[in-house]
């Protein structure tokens, strides 16, 4: 038993706004005190500031708050004949929620009145229609995961301070390594906060591995580190150059095919140009599933020019890297155990909640070595405990939130075959809808999809007379006039962007494997609907 | 009114693994379903791996599961007669809690309990006697805005998925920039993953705004840039410059005085040093509220020195901060008003629930000029709203997790005000505890504290006769093993350790406004009696 003198009568003394929760609690505060700290604890329960929870003041407001979360949020929010978002422009909302912030506490009524309306108001990422971005869902074991997080409150850098965090994230992470490919599940890992910061830690480590000395002196006065990505690859890779001070000019955007594959040809020509420049050939950073076409990049191919030129062999499967759990898809990044490195998101296509995301690491020691400080208030060097569980010196990040513990529950509710079922179940889906559109009249697929991105053009009745470059201007036209009206009308949410020389495109992209047929059918008649008058 | 197509009677087909439950499930999903999908759903309806929440098999679940974390952790978790922690050695640990992942599901059951057992054996960072970091406490409100986070799993780049989120961003950034005290809260500012991703923005933003080139080209083969911190600041300056391409050598630390203030001689006399060698001063870092000692580097004069030599002033005040919210406190961060940046973390002082980090910034646009990559699929140029709203490209991130409410919640709650007596009421408990171990046998002040940090030496009765080196070495080996002994006793939690030739040292840190003088005495009694026999 613990052990402490202070009484365990002892009250927690916060107080709520409402004046007579707060007179109950001062009583109980006065009559249950037996420390005779009694006027230290009337001047305290005069606010409701503390932070320590008081089962008193907060238990049945927490309660509460749960059910409008449950009810509106979760539940509600989900149903397909309600809306995915209240759409209002954005100086319209301010006068529609008071996000204004006071300066004396409201009473907590009043804050679940504006929890119902941050709810009204919010897009529901987790409605069956919002098929907007690489995320979506809101998966109940994963919820429930997040929930337990936040009680716990803990920060992963010790296994003093979070031991059942620090096993988890190693069980998990190696878990993923042995799906993967790698012998025994070895190597490393991290969570990172997000796919791109996973990407930015990849060029540190293939930085590091070359020229170790880097992390001392600075990468200034010596020689231009080039990296090759394809033109399709996610814009983190520039953005991270650009942070590491490597420079977006020397990220090298290596052409695509038809399919959006990076061409081999192109990267070994590129690597030969940085060659002769006398600039260094640094990494590759593949892509298995591009953001917008979901493409796969052809990485057994691309291992072996990394392996030709010395170069470090980065594969960013942040959006692709779920389709390893299915037996039927994972084919598509065959290669991937070639990888030096690998970022891979659980808070994509396998729908863990926001974030979750991941970098694997074939090489053991590596992330150590490139980041670790050995700070002395953090990393004592006279513990007590075996400290290899310690692992926050291979972070950049010093605290840093368990994301571990949702992908960890949904993987204990789902197993590894309830993965596999989830994303055969997303693949199939939008096989459907690629094959629903493609008999359709009016619709035209930009090419046939390898990940869950299907990507389409839609012609009204009215213009399907168009050709060439009439017909591109009005596709390109016509995309955000139908995504506005979609979100005025708050029906669904999908994208549209342009590339390259195609004019502005649709993209449905599935990670939600509640969804059905129907929900594919509805979104064909939906944008049909929405565009019959242009 | 919303508009799909499939029937609002559709009934979200997940099963859970309880059989009987999958029965109804069926049962439901056939007689309900008006889309004649019958087969789909049958199909379905054998795994439980859907990402989409159905109320038949997950409310009760997740009711539960709420049930058991206000119970056990949120309540019981914070009461001063549980444990802090339940250690065991991590080998152990493996065999408490069964960590592995399945091939298929496991109960519903079966996670409750598995969730009751993460619960005791993590370490309960909001009990009132865990004062082992800069984080502690599980804010009833800060919590209550996570969950309600997690329900809506929103990613915060553009207006049109993230509407509320992004306007409540804005408002609590601005009206930290008026307490910092820019005029009319100008300026910009950012969410980060941690402190130590905000001090990174911060160099790269020191170094795009002198050299804006880099962006693109790089900063190798450029000239060296140098930065200055003191030998107290944070490791996070020394890990960013690594990962920026800078440096660990080129991070300069400048010696603090015996209260660890950063030296303002030293500063300028290494600044004069670095500029004879034709290298660049780039930018001061200083600290207010440094991680062992808690002391508050000199701002007015460092904006001073910063002004002299072109440099750019950031404030790492990611512990500190939250002083600025108390009118008797603030003058600690006198002349913050004058930094370039700063980096203030709400998780901290404030103990809102990791993460909450900011950065805030002088300079208007710079955030996105430094950062922005223009992303067609993401940020639209032909967008049918006022895109000013959308903050993604100020960030490194792509997907980011609405950090904001769980703060602007307890903002909310609290009121300007509450947050006040929050800090007041931290700062008095350390001023108490201090001015109790001052007058008391055997404890000795590191120095007189100016945060809520109190550093201290205890010398157990037996000992009292040493001096010198020999004290030194006793205190140094004695600290790990009253360490050992609170957490296997699971009584408290309080960190120790060495800071430059002094021996290891207790670091009583406090951000928990529940706490009471009793705590402070229970604090140092239980620290003399689990050294009672050294």
């Amino acid at each position: 038993m613990s052990s402490s003198s202070s009484s365990s009568n002892e009250v927690q003394h916060s107080v709520t706004n409402n004046s007579n929760v707060s007179k109950v609690v001062i009583n109980e505060c006065l009559s249950n005190d037996l420390s005779n700290d009694n006027e230290e604890m009337i001047n305290q329960v005069k606010g409701c500031y503390e932070s320590l929870p008081n089962r008193i003041v907060h238990e049945q407001f927490l309660k509460d708050f749960i059910d409008v979360i449950l009810d509106k949020a979760v539940f509600e929010g989900t149903l397909r004949n309600e809306k995915v978002v209240e759409w209002v422009e954005p100086k319209t909302l301010s006068s529609l929620i008071d996000l204004s912030l006071p300066m004396n506490g409201v009473p907590q009524e009043e804050l679940l009145s504006l929890t119902r309306n941050i709810i009204k108001y919010s897009v529901k990422t987790g409605h069956p229609h919002f098929v907007n971005q690489l995320f979506s869902s809101v998966d109940p074991y994963g919820l429930a995961g997040q929930w337990l997080t936040d009680a716990l409150n803990p920060s992963v850098y010790t296994y003093e301070v979070s031991p059942v965090f620090s096993l988890m994230e190693n069980e998990v992470l190696k878990e993923m390594r042995k799906i993967i490919g790698w012998e025994d599940g070895q190597g490393d890992g991290i969570f990172c906060p997000g796919g791109s910061m996973a990407n930015g830690y990849a060029i540190n480590l293939a930085r590091h591995y070359k020229f170790p000395e880097y992390k001392e002196t600075g990468s200034t006065e010596v020689s231009r580190l080039v990296i090759f990505t394809s033109e399709d690859a996610h814009y983190s890779v520039k953005k991270l150059a650009a942070f590491l001070g490597i420079g977006t000019s020397n990220v090298y955007c290596v052409k695509v095919d038809e399919r959006g594959k990076m061409c081999l040809k192109d990267l070994e020509l590129r690597v030969n140009e940085v060659l002769c420049q006398k600039a260094v050939p640094l990494m590759v950073s593949a892509t298995a599933g591009t953001t917008v076409l979901g493409a796969f990049d052809p990485l057994k191919e691309i291992a072996d020019i990394c392996k030709k030129y010395d170069m470090w062999f980065h594969v960013d499967a942040a959006w692709g890297g779920g389709a390893l759990m299915s037996t039927k898809y994972r084919f598509l990044l065959d290669g991937i155990e070639l990888a030096d490195s690998i970022t891979w998101n659980p808070h994509k296509l396998l729908a863990a909640p926001q974030q979750c995301s991941t970098l694997l690491v074939h090489h053991e020691g590596l992330l150590e070595s490139a980041h670790a400080s050995k700070a002395s208030y953090l990393f004592q060097p006279d513990k007590f405990y075996d400290t290899s569980y310690d692992s926050g010196d291979k972070h950049i990040q010093c605290g840093r939130r368990a994301d571990v513990l949702k992908f960890w529950l949904m993987w204990k509710a789902k197993g590894t075959n309830g993965f596999e079922k989830h994303i055969d179940r997303v693949f199939e889906l939008s096989q459907f809808f690629t094959n629903y559109i493609r008999q359709r009249e009016g619709w035209k697929l930009i090419f046939e999809p390898e990940c869950t991105n299907v990507c389409f053009w839609y012609t009204p009745p009215s213009k399907r007379h168009l050709k060439g470059e009439q017909l591109s201007n009005l596709l390109h036209k016509i995309a955000p006039i139908i995504k506005e009206r979609m979100v005025r009308k708050g029906s669904m949410l999908i994208t549209y962007q342009s590339l390259r020389n195609l004019p502005n495109f649709f993209r449905l992209v599935l990670q939600n494997s509640g969804l059905t047929k129907t929900d594919m059918r509805f979104f064909v008649d939906e944008i049909e609907r929405l565009s019959s008058d242009l």
